[in-house]
């Protein structure tokens, strides 16, 4: 009774619904897990610490554990997709500090059926290392651009390529970074067109939606 | 030598530049577009007030004005787009007050060759408004939902649909919407997965995405 | 000396004073309920962890504790109120997480004397569940409506019903929801009327008031 | 096209739609009116300037315009209330800047069918002026208190009565009052319960809450 | 060589230095206490941890040491001062959770040489209690007036009196009082003249400028 | 009705009332000004455009009005103050621009009855112009400092002084000045004690409170 | 009396003193500039309006006017610099819209003795735009960066080259580009070393500062 | 793969990349700092914890660690550079607390290769420290000065030499500083010219970007 799953969501909006760790107990987790697993699909909790990890997995033994992303799931066996040039979902990151969120945004496109490719630490201090990619950017549907900072990966990114970019600002930084709302502001004001932005290390949210994208 | 015209932007990117007018003289607006119109293709000016837009139509005549939205345009003339029941962009806005930013998405959306619906006035006070439209909402490709004040449309509706949701916070409002953060920071905020947010007034940003994600 | 209780607050206004047991040791506490409940009465003491709690309750053994509100109270014996359709205070939650803030105000009507009925986990991304409660929603008299993130429920439930909102913004969320920021500017930009706010968290205080209301 | 008014809201809601007149033409407040004024009951806009009153009353011949208030109303014929001695709204102010809002709460609770008292110009660096109102201020149901600056008015209030106070913020002083930020996050921190707070300058949401209030 | 000691700071401006203890480990303060108390006169460090306290003590035995105000001070022998009924300090604090704040002011102006009086537990929420110390009031040379949440005892307290009140914002409260910003907003804003206020929680400042202004 | 003056206030506090002018018609400040005039004693308004002041001037032809300060006022006729070395209020400030602030202080300060001495754009940028006043400062009661910009000349003031300093940031600046928040913050961090802080802008509290001290 | 000018900073600075022209009347810009120019040396004013520049100029004859920077002034004739490959001043913007704050610092340079190059609408949208300017750009002593909306461009330049960039972010943008703000956060968050930020909109401060350090 | 070493940068901008250590493992940190170190060079790596730094040492022997700055370097062999009276970079602080951002710049400019000379606890509350080292000031080539708090030391700097001064804010301070906001304001609006800013406590920037200005 303290919680209401949403059954009904994969058939209304196509993916199910996604359980929401934090601030939750191992065992409500469970539950809801529990309640969303019995019709079968595929099965995602974020925000999840390896201690209420590994709690739940002993009594929902099919999931899997990513301690980098902090996330719990469950792919469903689908169909191989054909990996072909231009239908996956991309993953960049600006530098090494936002791998975590980098691959919540990866593992949530996986999980919810995408091909990933991820291309990590190609901030803009050495352009060289994001032009050296050229040529691989332009097989994506949709990209994934993380960063922390400044937040100018996704501009960069966006004026290079022919695809939505879904920007996602990270709170890695200090002093006036704010937690984020420097990289935030940055990509909300983007100058190059094609760019829409996720709540800060919202990783999860950007997967999903460049998923929707990818899907289409 | 003010402007660096991006001329192989339409190559690279699928879409061409597009001026921004705040700011910008006539005479600039004018030499600007004339520049990029010189190899055919739409054109389009935003934020552009009614004077400059009567001086430049003078000396280009080609070009269309709509005070609503304030934007002067140029549609290439294209194969007509079969107005299928999944094809569309569909505009949303919450009051009639966002209409101006509302408009600038749609044209922005059928400037770059996509069809457009418009359901404005559809805002969560009066929820059967929008309750209404379910159906005809079933056929987009791709949502903008625009919104002021508490900018909870967004939420309800990627909470109804399969689709992306692109949200734009307007500057609607007074007091504590702080001209337009309370919306943003809703937005950003969504409880629902498949929304991602524009900058406050984005209008243009928020038809550019769609249209590239209505494109694929 | 650290404390003077307003000990005619009850006959001011209607309702004893209440501890706010945040920054106070389990001393000082125990120290004002005894001085507080010398004359009968409900109390009430908020924000009070478990340890302290427990060592209150040593000394004053007729209190109740409630683990997920954080609060030691002592309901009057009143005569049963009628819990006809109409005179009961609602408190409703957008999610899970949510849940201390609803209690909090739940618990606080209840030892003020009022009937209560609780809806929780009826967020605004998955409609039909806050809909589906529409006929029960009619036989209230004040709404304690409780949501973090974009904070969008109130402005829906206030678009549903005839009575007054008192809207609770939670800390829930991360990132640019900064602790409950989001959540309390978009209640306050409700755009629909009918809605007053109270402070992030303050499930207390908008227990209360709704109390007031619903006992004219 | 533009607007989609709600007319069932009377039923719904208890009170009919009420028109925000910022940003509107005189032409547009004009259709608008007519519709939700074609089936009777009272008619409500706010935010108006003079010269779009004017233009609206030309065509409207029953409405009555406020300067102070910038209100244009129609107040439906009722039964006379029964102005007993605590049956009515009453609205303080803090100071004689802060009229215009506190005017916009009084004359919004009167079209809405409520008898209200004013006692403006209160604030508390004159207590003595408040204090000799304490007999009057017992008769009130609900009380809608105005201040900006510190907005230290309701607290001071809410701790001398018994009934519920809609706090308004407004936007009125200069300086750290940051356009009524100072006297919004005072009264949502007021140590008095029994105070809820609407949005800075919002005196038709206080005006229409005190009212649904008063109405039990 | 890690701090420089303004040793001739008693002779430029009439008070010895004082150490700021925070963030300075025990032997740092030990140091900097003892070059300044090789000639004589009062000493005072403030924020200084009870450990840190204690290691001090041991090697500077003639310090006292209070909890509450977290502070290590030495009284001067002084002349008693005729501690008439207008040449003290008044120190009032709005509520029991500001003692701490309210203490170090009391102490720092006891140790500069004051007659210290304090009324604590004073709030707005229950303005009997103000209002009964009226008489009592009207003895002191100064004021340090020290409030959480909406900070609005200064303005009432400077409404009553003749001398100058020195207002201390403090950290006391929750969600939008943002760690004193509300108090400190509220208190730059008062409408009563003869306010100024110092930093959130500074407590010691105001002692200071209580004790000079006492001084005269 | 609008206003109720505080009649009784140079009584209790020792000082008349003071009419703040923005916001009020001529029309109002006239009406206001001669209720408080009818017994005598100074008079003063602040805040008043040249059209309003001509205006109240020719029905009240006693006051005077300073353009840069836009104070309308009259002095009362005073027993000569000895202006000893020692009994003045002095008004410094850090540039040229922040003049009008600073002559609200001065001028409320004199119309207050106390002696007055001005040292103007003495900021820290070119510190000999302070340093050569060093003699000069030592015969002040209280300093009111005047900056915009970074705000720092009240902490070096108050390093070289010994009595009270009331600091006043001013909205002089731009870009990350933020209309005063940038001097504001400077005078609260001060890292001199002996430093309190009015709001932006406001010369008249300063010059208020620093005549209260003065007059000790 | 209302300015002291600081005569000796040429001696003690290096440079002579400028005037900031905000807020000043053209009699007071007069003044001050007719005693500066006493002595010779080159002469600056910012931020004059174009009748105010007209009217200085009339009676200071050798001044000249830039109506893009907004700026009067008088170079110095000085010795021809050898404007070799690396001694000069590089001014870089992102947009057409920053040419203004752009201007102010190349004029500043250009006054102060500096030979300077201008790279203008290099923003990082269209970055082949910046690589093809990338040998041109090894020749500089110091680079002047100046960008508005997400202010991304200074990052981009310092990973590219071994000089000091000085970055300028402008308020060039709208919604949450908060008039500068987000590009004053993206360039303190820099993740290139060798980049110190000036105040929004600061041309002069860096057009200063990028001098002095090409004078070594 | 988690990281990219930026190998050509030495070549391109004239110093190796660096390790900012925070939320790195040490593991990380000693891959990252082997893979850079193969060339020779000297080798820097930032907030590194003391368990951290202990564990990459002993796997990389040649480092050293400094644990007030929280640095792990390996200074280079070079050329004893000749420490005359205009060739070093000064590093200024406000207070004892400021030490371990101040030592953070001084130790980057010395791994560098820069001459360094270090005056701390120099604030403007007691400018007789500043001004009796009035003569040392004159042989830098750049200064970092460092200040939290009000951060007014940079301008007071600024305003007695004729060198670039980097202004660092740090995190020092409580209440109203808000992490350093208040110094960084302060700085940004620095009434003397010649001043520029790096984020709040990057006394690695700081250093880094004297070293370059110290190296022409
Ligand atoms: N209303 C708008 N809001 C945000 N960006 C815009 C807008 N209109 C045009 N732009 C972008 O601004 C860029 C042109 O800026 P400019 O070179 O200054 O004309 C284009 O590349 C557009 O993508
Ligand atoms: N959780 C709470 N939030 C806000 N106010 C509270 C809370 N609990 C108690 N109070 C109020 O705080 C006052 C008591 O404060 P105190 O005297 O410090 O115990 C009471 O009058 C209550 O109205
Ligand atoms: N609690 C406090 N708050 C603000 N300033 C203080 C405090 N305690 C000491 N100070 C001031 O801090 C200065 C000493 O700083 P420091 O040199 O770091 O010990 C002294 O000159 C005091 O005036
Ligand atoms: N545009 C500007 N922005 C910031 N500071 C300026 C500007 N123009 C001049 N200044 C500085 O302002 C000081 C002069 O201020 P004032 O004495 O008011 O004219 C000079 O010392 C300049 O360094
Ligand atoms: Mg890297
Ligand atoms: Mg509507
Ligand atoms: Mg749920
Ligand atoms: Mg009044
Ligand atoms: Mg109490
Ligand atoms: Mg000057
Ligand atoms: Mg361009
Ligand atoms: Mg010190």
């Amino acid at each position: 009774d303290f919680a209401r799953v949403d059954h009904h969501r994969t058939l209304r909006r196509g993916y199910p619904e996604v359980v929401y760790g934090e601030g939750k107990s191992a065992e409500q987790i469970l539950t809801i897990l529990r309640a969303m697993g019995r019709h079968g699909g595929p099965l995602l909790a974020t925000r999840v610490s390896p201690e209420k990890a590994e709690r739940v997995q002993k009594d929902l033994p099919g999931l899997r554990y990513d301690a980098t992303a902090r996330m719990l799931y469950r792919k469903e066996p689908r169909e191989p997709q054909p990996a072909g040039p231009i239908r996956s979902v991309q993953v960049l990151c600006a530098g090494s500090s936002d791998l975590p969120v980098a691959e919540e945004a990866a593992i949530t496109a996986e999980v919810l059926g995408r091909h990933v490719e991820r291309f990590y630490d190609v901030g803009v201090a050495g352009l060289h290392r994001l032009l050296s990619l050229r040529r691989q950017l332009d097989r994506a549907t949709a990209y994934v651009v993380v960063a922390g900072m400044e937040g100018a990966l996704p501009s960069v990114v966006a004026g290079l390529v022919a695809r939505p970019v879904i920007a996602v600002p990270t709170s890695v930084g200090y002093g006036a970074s704010f937690g984020g709302i420097a990289a935030l502001l940055g990509m909300l004001n983007s100058c190059a067109p094609g760019v829409a932005v996720v709540n800060i290390d919202n990783g999860f949210g950007a997967g999903y939606l460049a998923s929707m994208i990818a899907d289409m």
